[in-house]
Protein backbone atom coordinates (compact mmCIF):
# COMPACT_ATOMS: atom_id res chain seq x y z
CA UNK A 1 0.00 0.00 0.00
CA UNK A 2 1.10 3.23 -1.21
CA UNK A 3 -0.15 6.48 0.90
CA UNK A 4 0.17 9.80 -0.94
CA UNK A 5 2.60 9.23 -3.16
CA UNK A 6 4.10 12.04 -4.77
CA UNK A 7 5.71 10.87 -7.70
CA UNK A 8 4.21 8.89 -10.24
CA UNK A 9 7.71 7.63 -10.86
CA UNK A 10 7.76 5.68 -7.83
CA UNK A 11 4.67 4.28 -8.07
CA UNK A 12 5.94 2.62 -11.64
CA UNK A 13 9.20 1.38 -10.07
CA UNK A 14 7.90 0.42 -6.98
CA UNK A 15 5.18 -1.90 -9.09
CA UNK A 16 8.39 -3.29 -10.99
CA UNK A 17 10.16 -3.95 -7.61
CA UNK A 18 6.95 -6.24 -6.42
CA UNK A 19 6.64 -7.83 -9.57
CA UNK A 20 9.81 -9.34 -9.53
CA UNK A 21 9.35 -10.70 -6.04
CA UNK A 22 6.25 -12.20 -7.36
CA UNK A 23 3.92 -10.04 -5.52
CA UNK A 24 0.81 -8.53 -7.75
CA UNK A 25 -1.54 -6.50 -5.55
CA UNK A 26 -1.15 -2.85 -4.95
CA UNK A 27 -3.16 -0.66 -3.77
CA UNK A 28 -2.64 3.59 -3.89
CA UNK A 29 -4.21 5.63 -1.34
CA UNK A 30 -4.96 9.36 -2.33
CA UNK A 31 -1.37 9.06 -5.32
CA UNK A 32 -0.95 12.87 -6.46
CA UNK A 33 -1.08 11.61 -10.10
CA UNK A 34 -2.56 8.03 -11.17
CA UNK A 35 -2.54 6.71 -13.60
CA UNK A 36 0.56 8.64 -15.35
CA UNK A 37 2.98 7.94 -17.68
CA UNK A 38 5.90 8.32 -16.06
CA UNK A 39 4.17 5.58 -13.85
CA UNK A 40 3.73 3.54 -16.78
CA UNK A 41 7.42 3.77 -18.17
CA UNK A 42 9.26 3.17 -14.61
CA UNK A 43 7.28 0.25 -14.36
CA UNK A 44 9.25 -1.51 -17.77
CA UNK A 45 6.75 -4.54 -17.79
CA UNK A 46 5.12 -4.43 -14.66
CA UNK A 47 2.32 -2.06 -16.26
CA UNK A 48 -0.15 -5.50 -15.58
CA UNK A 49 0.07 -4.34 -11.86
CA UNK A 50 -0.56 -0.62 -12.47
CA UNK A 51 -4.13 -1.60 -14.47
CA UNK A 52 -4.70 -4.29 -11.87
CA UNK A 53 -4.24 -1.58 -8.72
CA UNK A 54 -6.90 -0.51 -6.36
CA UNK A 55 -6.84 2.93 -5.90
CA UNK A 56 -8.48 3.74 -2.14
CA UNK A 57 -9.49 6.92 -0.84
CA UNK A 58 -7.47 6.73 2.41
CA UNK A 59 -5.88 4.13 4.64
CA UNK A 60 -8.75 2.60 6.31
CA UNK A 61 -10.46 1.76 2.96
CA UNK A 62 -6.99 0.54 1.27
CA UNK A 63 -6.11 -2.45 4.53
CA UNK A 64 -10.22 -3.00 5.38
CA UNK A 65 -9.61 -6.73 4.93
CA UNK A 66 -5.90 -7.04 6.47
CA UNK A 67 -5.51 -8.72 9.50
CA UNK A 68 -1.82 -7.80 9.98
CA UNK A 69 -0.63 -4.31 9.08
CA UNK A 70 3.30 -3.18 9.04
CA UNK A 71 3.82 0.49 8.73
CA UNK A 72 7.38 1.41 6.70
CA UNK A 73 9.39 4.02 8.93
CA UNK A 74 12.69 5.94 8.00
CA UNK A 75 13.09 7.01 11.34
CA UNK A 76 12.34 6.07 15.55
CA UNK A 77 8.88 6.99 16.23
CA UNK A 78 8.05 8.23 20.01
CA UNK A 79 5.23 5.83 20.69
CA UNK A 80 4.68 2.47 21.80
CA UNK A 81 4.82 0.82 18.53
CA UNK A 82 6.59 -2.70 18.12
CA UNK A 83 9.49 -2.54 16.16
CA UNK A 84 10.74 -4.92 13.69
CA UNK A 85 13.06 -5.56 10.81
CA UNK A 86 12.38 -6.31 7.56
CA UNK A 87 13.43 -9.73 7.84
CA UNK A 88 11.27 -11.17 10.81
CA UNK A 89 8.51 -8.49 9.61
CA UNK A 90 8.61 -10.75 6.31
CA UNK A 91 8.87 -14.14 8.13
CA UNK A 92 6.29 -12.92 10.24
CA UNK A 93 4.09 -11.98 7.15
CA UNK A 94 4.37 -14.73 5.21
CA UNK A 95 3.28 -16.95 8.57
CA UNK A 96 0.24 -15.49 9.18
CA UNK A 97 -0.79 -15.42 4.77
CA UNK A 98 -2.76 -17.88 3.83
CA UNK A 99 -5.67 -18.47 6.11
CA UNK A 100 -5.37 -14.22 6.61
CA UNK A 101 -4.77 -10.68 4.33
CA UNK A 102 -1.20 -8.21 5.28
CA UNK A 103 0.04 -5.08 4.04
CA UNK A 104 2.83 -3.44 4.32
CA UNK A 105 2.15 0.68 3.87
CA UNK A 106 4.82 2.97 2.85
CA UNK A 107 4.05 6.54 3.49
CA UNK A 108 4.92 9.78 1.32
CA UNK A 109 8.24 10.24 -0.41
CA UNK A 110 8.91 13.34 2.31
CA UNK A 111 7.29 13.03 5.62
CA UNK A 112 6.21 9.05 5.69
CA UNK A 113 3.34 7.63 7.55
CA UNK A 114 1.29 10.28 9.73
CA UNK A 115 0.81 9.41 13.16
CA UNK A 116 -2.71 8.47 12.48
CA UNK A 117 -1.44 6.33 9.61
CA UNK A 118 1.06 4.35 11.89
CA UNK A 119 -2.00 4.07 14.87
CA UNK A 120 -3.61 1.71 12.08
CA UNK A 121 -0.39 -1.00 12.14
CA UNK A 122 0.40 -3.08 13.65
CA UNK A 123 3.83 -3.03 14.11
CA UNK A 124 6.55 -0.75 12.50
CA UNK A 125 9.31 -1.93 10.15
CA UNK A 126 12.46 -0.34 9.63
CA UNK A 127 15.20 -1.09 7.24
CA UNK A 128 18.45 -0.77 8.74
CA UNK A 129 19.98 2.34 7.00
CA UNK A 130 23.32 3.71 7.51
CA UNK A 131 23.33 6.39 10.60
CA UNK A 132 23.53 10.13 8.83
CA UNK A 133 22.47 8.74 5.56
CA UNK A 134 18.95 7.35 5.67
CA UNK A 135 17.94 8.54 2.21
CA UNK A 136 15.96 5.67 0.98
CA UNK A 137 13.91 5.89 -2.03
CA UNK A 138 10.45 4.77 -1.70
CA UNK A 139 11.03 2.18 -4.60
CA UNK A 140 14.24 0.94 -3.10
CA UNK A 141 12.05 0.54 0.40
CA UNK A 142 9.55 -1.43 -1.77
CA UNK A 143 12.21 -3.50 -3.00
CA UNK A 144 13.85 -4.33 0.03
CA UNK A 145 10.75 -5.97 1.73
CA UNK A 146 9.60 -7.51 -1.31
CA UNK A 147 12.28 -9.44 -1.01
CA UNK A 148 12.35 -10.56 2.14
CA UNK A 149 9.19 -11.55 2.12
CA UNK A 150 9.86 -13.54 -1.39
CA UNK A 151 12.98 -14.81 0.15
CA UNK A 152 10.60 -15.91 3.27
CA UNK A 153 8.60 -17.33 0.99
CA UNK A 154 10.67 -19.49 -0.42
CA UNK A 155 12.38 -20.13 3.22
CA UNK A 156 8.46 -21.39 4.14
CA UNK A 157 8.35 -23.60 1.02
CA UNK A 158 11.57 -25.11 1.33
CA UNK A 159 11.09 -26.31 5.26
CA UNK A 160 7.60 -27.45 3.91
CA UNK A 161 8.85 -29.55 1.07
CA UNK A 162 11.43 -30.86 3.49
CA UNK A 163 9.15 -31.74 6.07
CA UNK A 164 6.88 -33.49 3.77
CA UNK A 165 9.35 -35.60 2.33
CA UNK A 166 11.71 -36.49 5.44
CA UNK A 167 14.85 -36.95 4.50
CA UNK A 168 17.11 -34.40 4.51
CA UNK A 169 17.36 -31.78 1.38
CA UNK A 170 20.57 -30.81 0.31
CA UNK A 171 20.09 -26.97 1.76
CA UNK A 172 23.75 -25.97 0.02
CA UNK A 173 23.75 -23.65 -2.84
CA UNK A 174 23.69 -24.82 -6.01
CA UNK A 175 25.80 -25.66 -8.57
CA UNK A 176 25.25 -25.99 -12.56
CA UNK A 177 27.63 -28.94 -13.93
CA UNK A 178 28.17 -29.64 -17.55
CA UNK A 179 29.84 -32.95 -16.61
CA UNK A 180 29.13 -35.61 -14.03
CA UNK A 181 31.96 -34.91 -10.95
CA UNK A 182 35.27 -36.97 -11.72
CA UNK A 183 35.55 -40.10 -9.50
CA UNK A 184 38.71 -40.52 -7.59
CA UNK A 185 40.63 -42.62 -10.07
CA UNK A 186 40.31 -39.84 -12.25
CA UNK A 187 41.52 -37.49 -10.16
CA UNK A 188 44.42 -39.77 -9.09
CA UNK A 189 45.38 -40.72 -13.00
CA UNK A 190 45.70 -36.45 -13.24
CA UNK A 191 47.66 -36.03 -10.06
CA UNK A 192 49.75 -38.83 -10.95
CA UNK A 193 50.31 -37.30 -15.00
CA UNK A 194 51.33 -34.15 -12.90
CA UNK A 195 53.78 -35.55 -10.62
CA UNK A 196 55.27 -37.72 -13.07
CA UNK A 197 55.91 -34.35 -15.54
CA UNK A 198 56.83 -32.53 -12.30
CA UNK A 199 59.55 -34.60 -11.16
CA UNK A 200 61.07 -34.98 -15.53
CA UNK A 201 60.88 -30.71 -15.15
CA UNK A 202 63.01 -31.32 -12.06
CA UNK A 203 60.39 -29.89 -9.92
CA UNK A 204 59.60 -32.08 -7.75
CA UNK A 205 62.58 -34.13 -6.52
CA UNK A 206 62.72 -37.56 -5.05
CA UNK A 207 63.75 -36.36 -2.21
CA UNK A 208 60.93 -33.23 -2.03
CA UNK A 209 58.95 -33.31 0.98
CA UNK A 210 55.42 -34.65 0.14
CA UNK A 211 53.80 -31.29 1.25
CA UNK A 212 54.16 -30.05 -2.46
CA UNK A 213 52.14 -33.37 -3.85
CA UNK A 214 49.53 -32.86 -0.97
CA UNK A 215 48.96 -29.22 -1.59
CA UNK A 216 48.21 -29.80 -5.26
CA UNK A 217 46.09 -32.35 -4.52
CA UNK A 218 44.23 -30.82 -2.06
CA UNK A 219 43.69 -27.62 -4.32
CA UNK A 220 42.06 -30.65 -6.82
CA UNK A 221 40.16 -31.27 -4.23
CA UNK A 222 38.86 -28.36 -3.31
CA UNK A 223 37.93 -27.35 -7.07
CA UNK A 224 35.76 -30.27 -6.91
CA UNK A 225 36.64 -31.21 -10.84
CA UNK A 226 34.73 -32.54 -12.94
CA UNK A 227 35.49 -35.03 -15.24
CA UNK A 228 35.38 -32.77 -18.82
CA UNK A 229 37.78 -30.57 -16.75
CA UNK A 230 40.28 -33.68 -16.00
CA UNK A 231 40.12 -34.33 -19.50
CA UNK A 232 41.28 -30.96 -20.16
CA UNK A 233 44.09 -30.76 -17.60
CA UNK A 234 45.58 -34.02 -18.64
CA UNK A 235 45.26 -32.82 -22.60
CA UNK A 236 47.23 -29.63 -21.45
CA UNK A 237 49.98 -31.69 -19.21
CA UNK A 238 50.35 -34.30 -22.32
CA UNK A 239 51.16 -30.82 -24.07
CA UNK A 240 53.76 -29.88 -21.88
CA UNK A 241 55.56 -33.44 -21.80
CA UNK A 242 58.77 -33.12 -23.87
CA UNK A 243 59.32 -37.14 -23.78
CA UNK A 244 55.68 -36.81 -25.99
CA UNK A 245 57.02 -34.16 -28.17
CA UNK A 246 60.39 -35.45 -29.03
CA UNK A 247 58.77 -38.56 -30.15
CA UNK A 248 56.44 -36.44 -32.17
CA UNK B 1 31.92 -2.62 -8.94
CA UNK B 2 29.99 -1.41 -11.80
CA UNK B 3 30.53 -2.72 -15.32
CA UNK B 4 29.63 -0.68 -18.57
CA UNK B 5 26.97 0.81 -16.88
CA UNK B 6 24.70 2.43 -19.77
CA UNK B 7 22.65 4.74 -17.86
CA UNK B 8 24.32 7.54 -16.02
CA UNK B 9 20.99 7.61 -13.79
CA UNK B 10 21.67 4.15 -12.41
CA UNK B 11 25.00 4.98 -11.50
CA UNK B 12 23.66 7.89 -9.22
CA UNK B 13 21.22 5.59 -7.91
CA UNK B 14 23.63 2.70 -6.97
CA UNK B 15 25.65 5.40 -5.41
CA UNK B 16 22.15 6.11 -3.20
CA UNK B 17 22.02 2.62 -2.88
CA UNK B 18 25.34 2.13 -1.49
CA UNK B 19 25.58 5.23 1.19
CA UNK B 20 22.31 4.19 2.87
CA UNK B 21 23.65 0.69 3.53
CA UNK B 22 26.51 2.41 4.91
CA UNK B 23 28.89 1.43 1.87
CA UNK B 24 30.97 3.64 0.25
CA UNK B 25 33.70 2.16 -2.64
CA UNK B 26 32.38 2.54 -5.51
CA UNK B 27 33.93 1.54 -8.96
CA UNK B 28 32.92 2.15 -12.26
CA UNK B 29 34.40 -0.10 -14.91
CA UNK B 30 34.34 1.98 -18.42
CA UNK B 31 31.01 3.86 -17.68
CA UNK B 32 29.14 5.15 -21.35
CA UNK B 33 28.79 8.28 -19.48
CA UNK B 34 30.52 9.48 -16.42
CA UNK B 35 30.75 12.04 -14.34
CA UNK B 36 27.33 12.68 -15.89
CA UNK B 37 24.24 15.27 -14.35
CA UNK B 38 21.96 12.26 -14.31
CA UNK B 39 23.56 10.40 -12.16
CA UNK B 40 24.70 13.75 -9.28
CA UNK B 41 20.62 14.03 -9.61
CA UNK B 42 19.82 10.46 -9.26
CA UNK B 43 22.85 10.31 -6.43
CA UNK B 44 20.43 12.70 -4.14
CA UNK B 45 22.80 13.32 -1.58
CA UNK B 46 25.44 10.71 -2.22
CA UNK B 47 27.69 12.68 -4.51
CA UNK B 48 30.51 12.23 -2.38
CA UNK B 49 30.49 8.60 -3.34
CA UNK B 50 30.59 9.77 -6.76
CA UNK B 51 32.69 12.35 -6.39
CA UNK B 52 35.25 9.25 -5.13
CA UNK B 53 34.51 6.67 -7.30
CA UNK B 54 37.37 5.24 -9.04
CA UNK B 55 37.02 4.35 -13.34
CA UNK B 56 38.79 1.66 -14.39
CA UNK B 57 39.28 1.02 -17.98
CA UNK B 58 38.41 -3.15 -17.28
CA UNK B 59 37.13 -5.71 -14.60
CA UNK B 60 40.86 -6.79 -13.98
CA UNK B 61 41.90 -3.24 -12.96
CA UNK B 62 39.02 -2.44 -11.12
CA UNK B 63 39.19 -5.76 -8.96
CA UNK B 64 43.09 -6.11 -8.50
CA UNK B 65 43.25 -5.92 -4.83
CA UNK B 66 40.50 -7.93 -3.95
CA UNK B 67 40.61 -12.01 -3.13
CA UNK B 68 37.00 -12.52 -3.05
CA UNK B 69 34.91 -11.58 -6.03
CA UNK B 70 31.30 -12.34 -6.17
CA UNK B 71 29.35 -11.87 -9.74
CA UNK B 72 25.53 -10.98 -9.96
CA UNK B 73 23.77 -12.84 -12.65
CA UNK B 74 20.25 -12.43 -13.19
CA UNK B 75 19.69 -15.79 -14.69
CA UNK B 76 21.31 -19.41 -14.60
CA UNK B 77 24.43 -19.84 -16.58
CA UNK B 78 26.01 -23.17 -17.47
CA UNK B 79 29.26 -23.57 -16.38
CA UNK B 80 31.05 -24.77 -13.26
CA UNK B 81 30.18 -21.39 -11.01
CA UNK B 82 29.27 -22.10 -7.59
CA UNK B 83 25.96 -20.39 -7.62
CA UNK B 84 24.72 -18.37 -4.50
CA UNK B 85 22.00 -16.42 -2.89
CA UNK B 86 22.49 -12.62 -1.67
CA UNK B 87 22.07 -13.38 2.07
CA UNK B 88 24.84 -16.17 1.76
CA UNK B 89 26.81 -14.29 -0.02
CA UNK B 90 26.88 -10.84 1.63
CA UNK B 91 27.57 -13.21 5.27
CA UNK B 92 30.38 -15.02 3.40
CA UNK B 93 31.78 -11.10 2.05
CA UNK B 94 31.24 -10.00 5.69
CA UNK B 95 32.67 -12.69 7.04
CA UNK B 96 35.93 -12.60 4.85
CA UNK B 97 36.22 -8.58 5.23
CA UNK B 98 38.71 -6.90 7.43
CA UNK B 99 41.67 -8.99 6.47
CA UNK B 100 40.45 -8.97 2.92
CA UNK B 101 38.81 -7.18 0.10
CA UNK B 102 36.02 -8.19 -1.65
CA UNK B 103 33.70 -6.90 -4.25
CA UNK B 104 30.66 -7.38 -5.80
CA UNK B 105 30.56 -7.44 -9.92
CA UNK B 106 27.11 -5.82 -11.55
CA UNK B 107 27.36 -5.93 -15.23
CA UNK B 108 25.60 -3.44 -18.14
CA UNK B 109 22.04 -3.00 -18.02
CA UNK B 110 21.18 -4.98 -21.07
CA UNK B 111 23.18 -8.05 -21.26
CA UNK B 112 24.77 -8.29 -18.08
CA UNK B 113 28.05 -9.85 -17.51
CA UNK B 114 29.90 -11.67 -19.97
CA UNK B 115 31.56 -15.20 -19.43
CA UNK B 116 35.20 -13.71 -19.63
CA UNK B 117 33.70 -11.47 -16.67
CA UNK B 118 32.00 -14.23 -14.96
CA UNK B 119 34.94 -16.32 -15.23
CA UNK B 120 37.06 -13.56 -12.60
CA UNK B 121 34.78 -14.72 -9.83
CA UNK B 122 34.72 -16.78 -7.35
CA UNK B 123 31.19 -17.02 -7.06
CA UNK B 124 27.59 -16.06 -8.87
CA UNK B 125 24.93 -14.18 -6.77
CA UNK B 126 21.40 -14.35 -7.84
CA UNK B 127 18.52 -12.58 -6.57
CA UNK B 128 15.79 -14.85 -6.62
CA UNK B 129 13.10 -13.53 -8.60
CA UNK B 130 10.12 -14.63 -9.92
CA UNK B 131 9.65 -17.17 -12.66
CA UNK B 132 9.15 -15.09 -15.50
CA UNK B 133 9.75 -11.54 -14.46
CA UNK B 134 13.45 -11.14 -13.21
CA UNK B 135 13.74 -7.92 -14.93
CA UNK B 136 15.42 -6.04 -11.39
CA UNK B 137 16.57 -2.66 -12.48
CA UNK B 138 20.06 -2.20 -11.54
CA UNK B 139 20.40 0.00 -9.07
CA UNK B 140 17.12 -2.14 -6.80
CA UNK B 141 19.78 -5.08 -7.46
CA UNK B 142 22.49 -2.54 -6.40
CA UNK B 143 20.11 -2.02 -3.04
CA UNK B 144 19.02 -5.51 -2.35
CA UNK B 145 22.74 -6.86 -2.49
CA UNK B 146 24.11 -3.87 -0.35
CA UNK B 147 21.16 -4.27 2.41
CA UNK B 148 22.18 -7.96 2.78
CA UNK B 149 25.59 -6.78 3.61
CA UNK B 150 24.65 -4.33 6.17
CA UNK B 151 22.56 -7.13 7.59
CA UNK B 152 25.20 -9.31 7.94
CA UNK B 153 27.56 -6.89 9.30
CA UNK B 154 25.20 -5.68 12.19
CA UNK B 155 24.67 -9.54 12.82
CA UNK B 156 28.10 -10.25 13.03
CA UNK B 157 28.77 -7.12 15.54
CA UNK B 158 26.16 -8.43 17.37
CA UNK B 159 27.01 -11.60 17.41
CA UNK B 160 30.56 -10.39 18.03
CA UNK B 161 29.80 -8.11 20.99
CA UNK B 162 27.69 -11.53 22.47
CA UNK B 163 30.52 -13.84 21.85
CA UNK B 164 33.26 -11.71 23.23
CA UNK B 165 31.67 -10.81 26.08
CA UNK B 166 31.35 -14.29 27.39
CA UNK B 167 34.85 -15.81 25.73
CA UNK B 168 36.57 -12.34 25.14
CA UNK B 169 37.37 -14.35 21.39
CA UNK B 170 36.11 -13.44 18.06
CA UNK B 171 32.96 -15.68 17.27
CA UNK B 172 33.83 -16.01 13.47
CA UNK B 173 34.99 -19.94 12.92
CA UNK B 174 38.26 -19.49 10.99
CA UNK B 175 39.33 -21.15 7.59
CA UNK B 176 42.72 -22.75 8.21
CA UNK B 177 44.57 -21.06 5.79
CA UNK B 178 48.49 -21.40 5.23
CA UNK B 179 48.83 -18.25 3.61
CA UNK B 180 46.55 -15.54 2.10
CA UNK B 181 44.26 -15.83 -0.32
CA UNK B 182 45.06 -14.68 -3.80
CA UNK B 183 44.08 -11.40 -5.21
CA UNK B 184 42.43 -11.07 -8.58
CA UNK B 185 46.09 -9.43 -9.83
CA UNK B 186 47.87 -12.76 -8.57
CA UNK B 187 45.66 -14.94 -10.73
CA UNK B 188 45.55 -12.77 -13.45
CA UNK B 189 49.68 -13.10 -13.63
CA UNK B 190 49.24 -17.29 -13.24
CA UNK B 191 46.06 -17.59 -15.75
CA UNK B 192 48.83 -15.38 -18.25
CA UNK B 193 52.00 -17.70 -17.44
CA UNK B 194 49.93 -20.68 -18.17
CA UNK B 195 47.72 -19.56 -21.37
CA UNK B 196 51.43 -18.41 -22.35
CA UNK B 197 53.05 -21.91 -21.64
CA UNK B 198 50.34 -23.69 -23.45
CA UNK B 199 50.15 -21.72 -26.30
CA UNK B 200 53.73 -22.62 -27.34
CA UNK B 201 52.89 -26.17 -26.33
CA UNK B 202 50.60 -25.60 -29.12
CA UNK B 203 47.86 -26.94 -26.69
CA UNK B 204 46.23 -23.75 -26.91
CA UNK B 205 46.32 -21.82 -30.37
CA UNK B 206 45.59 -18.27 -31.89
CA UNK B 207 42.15 -19.99 -33.01
CA UNK B 208 41.27 -21.41 -30.23
CA UNK B 209 37.84 -21.06 -28.59
CA UNK B 210 38.47 -18.47 -25.61
CA UNK B 211 35.84 -21.38 -23.78
CA UNK B 212 39.31 -23.19 -22.45
CA UNK B 213 40.56 -20.57 -21.22
CA UNK B 214 37.41 -19.50 -19.29
CA UNK B 215 37.37 -23.11 -17.89
CA UNK B 216 41.16 -23.20 -16.96
CA UNK B 217 40.24 -19.34 -15.02
CA UNK B 218 37.33 -20.99 -13.42
CA UNK B 219 39.01 -23.98 -11.94
CA UNK B 220 41.43 -21.42 -10.89
CA UNK B 221 38.70 -19.27 -8.90
CA UNK B 222 36.69 -22.65 -7.89
CA UNK B 223 39.71 -23.98 -5.66
CA UNK B 224 39.92 -20.23 -3.98
CA UNK B 225 43.45 -20.45 -4.43
CA UNK B 226 45.78 -18.93 -1.75
CA UNK B 227 49.12 -17.20 -2.42
CA UNK B 228 51.57 -19.87 -1.62
CA UNK B 229 49.54 -21.98 -4.42
CA UNK B 230 49.87 -19.74 -6.52
CA UNK B 231 54.01 -19.44 -6.22
CA UNK B 232 53.95 -23.44 -6.04
CA UNK B 233 51.68 -23.83 -9.42
CA UNK B 234 53.98 -20.57 -11.09
CA UNK B 235 57.26 -22.51 -9.78
CA UNK B 236 55.64 -25.83 -11.88
CA UNK B 237 54.82 -23.99 -15.06
CA UNK B 238 57.97 -22.43 -15.19
CA UNK B 239 59.84 -25.75 -14.75
CA UNK B 240 57.65 -26.76 -17.68
CA UNK B 241 59.25 -23.83 -19.79
CA UNK B 242 61.48 -25.43 -22.88
CA UNK B 243 62.45 -21.41 -23.14
CA UNK B 244 63.53 -21.51 -19.73
CA UNK B 245 65.33 -24.97 -19.81
CA UNK B 246 67.21 -24.12 -22.84
CA UNK B 247 68.92 -21.00 -20.91
CA UNK B 248 70.14 -22.90 -18.49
Amino acid sequence: VLVATSHPGNIGAAARAMKTMGLGDLVLVAPKSFPDSEATARASGADDLLAAARVAPDLPAAIADCSYVVGASARPRSGRWPITDPRRAAETMIRRLGKEKAAIVFGPEQSGLTNDDLARCHALVQIPTAPGYGSLNLAMAVQVLCYELRVAALDQAAAGEAHESATGNPSVAAEIRDAPPATAAEIEGLQAQLEDLLTSSGFLRADHPRELKRKLRRLFMRAALDRNEINILRGALASLDPARTRGR
